[in-house]
């Protein structure tokens, strides 16, 4: 395929073709990876998560300039938090990134949560290996870190940047103590408002809670608008880079998210008999029917499609 | 089955130990639920969602209190966003709700993301079902209404209020737009704060936008601390109540979460298949360490094991 080698070399316009492609054609999409895949596996992938207003945008921006002043090629992609209902995402601050969409060594993605067959999921762990292999040093997921489906999408980062923020409320304590396995790393951004010393305490008492991890994630103060904090973070992300190739850690994580992956395809084309079967004969509307009007339960109208299926 | 008679003539501990049962035991929950099944449907099912510190509890404690005065029976069920990943619910200000909790007339139950077999949004629905059963007359679901699973989640209900608040950023905007096309009634929390006014015109601009609802949802003005627009609150629930019996909404969007249930639950039993088929000889572990080594790639395997579940 002409538009693989184009992208293989460095063209920018070829990988985002490429991308649009593995967001939405199915069958498209399976032959790309499959092409593609032996060239992936190099790409720092960090994911950049916290709760709505943390600031991720502009801190994922000032990180990228600072790497860029390194000569790094780099992957943005930006999950946005809209519902499967909407259309498109909407791009808020992403807007702030526009300079840096124009960077030769940059490329941003800005991805909303519909219209992707098989989900965001999918569509974001193929967009990460058509940049992997486009050569990216680095590759940014930055997404609102509050639900299943955005942990999903972190989890197949190497290296998980948490950013918090002070006076969120009660709600983000929750999230907080929710959330606290998957960072590897701690941001208290906007670190010169009121509030943040009790913040970064807060994550360090929860951190110190946690007595069975190999690694105690640092908790850094942060803030992103004045650059302040950003170099130290850089370090520190690349000092958990280092680590996980060094421990047995960074296998081990490829490969449990590999087996998310897999498992994930097996059910997709499965589930895809699924529909096709209970949408024969009218089966779906009828059983749909029964149920509303309590003539049948759940689980025996399951067990009919189970059997229907079986043969 | 003896505690379900008991359920069914009134005995709240009895309705508690039925919802253990039907979170945890997969096989008990549904002998449960399919001898409690006919007992269902008579409850009117609100979601109470928002982002992150938008004060639901707080709100849905306000909504419940008045409601008692009418002598209703209530179930509430707070879903805390805490990860997959984190041991059980952190109940924040649930605590508040205590006093609620000691109520003969109302049944609440937290509960967190992890553990349930099936997963959270099975759990909620299967809870649901108890709490109808058991003769409630509004049922409240309160979760933060951010990620996919949150939306899944409020699906089940008839009706939704969706808890806005001034000045939450503007990763708060893209949610919003959102979120909008679940919400069937509107509220801005905290309307005595600065910036309210604008919140509501801003949800109320994004309202004239979508010209294609059948019903156009009311933004209300609360302020649930101080006692002031829960009345109207109710009211404006009651009347969306009315309006979807009296319109064929009702069997519709009951009929569409029924789809969903049964999909969601042959999936699950496939799903079991799946797993335990690939973990037969060694199987995922083999390809997983291919995969790693890129000696082939994901979409060959996905084929691989797609034929030996066939046979």
């Amino acid at each position: 395929m002409k538009l693989i080698n184009k992208m293989l070399s460095g063209d920018k316009r070829a990988c985002a073709r490429l991308i649009s492609i593995v967001e939405n054609d199915k069958l498209e999409s399976e032959k790309i990876i499959k092409q593609i895949y032996s060239h992936t596996g190099n790409a720092h992938i960090v994911g950049i998560t916290g709760p709505p207003g943390a600031g991720k945008s502009t801190l994922t921006d000032k990180i990228v300039k600072s790497l860029l002043k390194e000569n790094k090629k780099i992957g943005i992609i930006a999950v946005d938090p809209t519902s499967p209902y909407s259309g498109g995402a909407i791009l808020g601050d992403r807007i702030r990134m526009q300079d840096l969409a124009l960077n030769p060594n940059v490329f941003i993605r800005s991805m909303g949560t519909r219209g992707y067959l098989g989900g965001l999921a999918k569509a974001t762990r193929n967009a990460i290996k058509v940049l992997d292999a486009y050569g990216c040093d680095y590759i940014f997921i930055e997404t609102v870190g509050v639900g299943q489906s955005e942990v999903d999408i972190v989890k197949a980062a190497d290296t998980v940047v948490m950013v918090m923020v002070p006076g969120l409320g009660d709600d983000i304590q929750s999230i907080k103590a929710g959330i606290m396995e998957i960072g590897d790393i701690f941001v208290v951004n906007k670190s010169d408002l009121f509030g943040a010393q009790r913040t970064a305490t807060e994550i360090n008492m929860m951190l110190d809670l946690n007595t069975n991890e190999k690694r105690r994630p640092p908790v850094l103060m942060v803030t992103s608008t004045k650059n302040e904090g950003i170099d130290k973070l850089i370090e520190e992300t690349k000092d958990h880079y280092t680590y996980l190739k060094e421990s047995k850690e960074y296998d081990e994580r490829r490969q449990k998210n590999l087996r998310i992956e897999l498992l994930e395809l097996v059910e997709e084309e499965i589930r895809n008999i699924v529909i096709s079967e209970t949408n024969k004969d009218n089966k779906m509307e009828n059983a749909v029917k029964e149920l509303a009007d309590k003539k049948v339960d759940p689980f025996t109208v399951r067990d009919k499609f189970l059997n229907s299926i079986k043969k």
